[in-house]
């Protein structure tokens, strides 16, 4: 194997922009309604850290393989990040005008193509897997079979059925972490997952890279509650306090500050550890793990 | 090919029995929130003709294969319509209390839970297809590439998004027919195409069913249309009128009732002369083309 020393920043930014080029290209060029493409685009373009596709070229990297072959897949990861905030932000759900210091997609064209645009973005990510002609088949419905399962009832739409259920109720740290490794993890984990399997990692490795991911993905909500108390508006780009104002179980309300802290230190530390015994390049990734654990936005 | 006899009303009846009977399996055996998965057998199991399902096994049937490798992929698509039906059904969408005579998921369960049922039945059937372990993977993906360009933003979220954008315009009857192509005929031809690629029926014969269900699907949006003036309520389970009263455009808006039924009788013939030159029995097929032009509800 061998070691490319990289800068982490310089890895984030490059692959951010590459990311944000190839993102646009699967929607203009569907034939469809083009306020539909509009709608979709508007969120997809909103900007974010774009974290998940980088975690799969990242992987892609960390193996020594062409990160190029990461694209596809990872810009469906996106479509499908993108979809579940529009979901998300619609009056009946949290309701929220302002996502990444821009107007929601409701906000902008109205709830039904909101919940149109949503179905679209989700539709045409399987699509995007689907039609990756230079993958091989039997790789393609397993990254299909594993994208499925991260992001459905067991998943991402499970955890929020979780989350709403457990609001104004008491809830213990073990059903918090539930919540949070479906709502969240499952699909953080599908994008490392994803990497390797495009990077043909032994199964064992492929095993042990998806409890990487679950912890990551909740050092990642842990870090999240705790800058919804400490953080920075302008860097976040919503407003802080908001899940204290919405009697939100979080872990730092669970666990105290502090103990919310030790937690995301340790998810960090179980991640780390679990990179050792992997034929991958560390380095790269030991940075993000860091970052996970002290990003200000 | 064996000549098999089969009467259509045995076939329908028989058919619907096994799907129903099958279709609550995938969800029920989910490990997600109660709450969410009572949400999504609700609607599943609110009845309906099943007539997508039945599509993919009289295709099989009439190859002279084994419909019970169909019966998965029919159970997808019965979840696809009916996530198509919540989402439809939402009070940002067609704000309709009513579905088959009981009422519609948000009215139960409330406006988040049904986005999120309709969420969940979108991603599960993708599931459903690539756990699909006896077929082949080239073939998962084949189903996976026509299943997500059937309902995405070219398929029918497409035609919803067309569809609303239409309402209070004049439309033509090329832009009319185009919408119910993308709104309701994709769907329908992906439950034949599903049904002759599990048959391997040879590319040239997959080509003409497309078209098959292109005629069979806007011949079913017209008898729709004609059933809101002169149905019965009873039997349709929904209210008559409904399309006068929302001054939607329909075929017999545009071209008389008399017009409309000569449209769909040619629709009809133009669907059943596609049938010839096919190497499959076509007694059940052409009968369930009359059905379709002819069916009270």
């Amino acid at each position: 194997m061998k070691k490319v020393a990289v800068n982490l920043q310089e890895f984030l930014r490059t692959r951010k922009e590459t990311i944000e080029h190839h993102l646009p290209i699967y929607v203009k060029q569907l034939n469809a309604p083009p306020i539909l493409k509009e709608s979709m685009l508007y969120s997809l373009e909103a900007g974010g850290k774009r974290l998940r596709p980088i975690l799969v070229l990242a992987l892609l990297h960390a193996y020594g393989k062409n990160e190029e072959q990461g694209l596809p897949i990872g810009c469906a990861v996106e479509m499908i990040h993108t979809y579940s905030l529009i979901h998300d932000d619609l009056p009946c759900m949290d309701d929220d005008d302002l996502r990444r210091g821009k107007p929601t997609n409701h906000k902008v064209f109205g709830e039904a193509a909101a919940v149109l645009a949503g179905d679209g973005l989700l539709t045409e990510a399987f699509r995007v897997i689907a039609t990756l002609d230079m993958v091989s088949a039997e790789k393609r419905i397993a990254l299909i079979k594993e994208l499925s399962a991260a992001i459905g009832a067991e998943g991402m739409v499970g955890g929020q059925v979780a989350d709403m259920e457990a609001e104004g109720k008491k809830v213990t740290p073990a059903e918090l972490e539930a919540i949070h490794a479906m709502k969240t993890a499952k699909l953080l984990s599908f994008s490392i997952v994803a990497g390797a399997i495009l990077s043909d990692a032994p199964n064992v490795e492929i095993e042990r890279l998806r409890q990487f991911g679950f912890h990551i993905g909740i050092a990642f909500q842990i870090r999240d509650d705790i800058l919804d108390l400490e953080g920075s508006e302008d860097k976040i780009g919503k407003r802080i306090g908001s899940d204290t104002a919405n009697e939100k179980t979080t872990y730092p309300s669970m666990l105290t500050l502090t103990g919310a802290k030790e937690k995301l230190n340790d998810h960090i530390q179980s991640a780390k550890g679990l990179l050792y015994e992997l034929s991958l390049e560390k380095e790269l990734l030991t940075e993000l793990c860091e970052l996970i654990g002290n990003r200000d936005h």
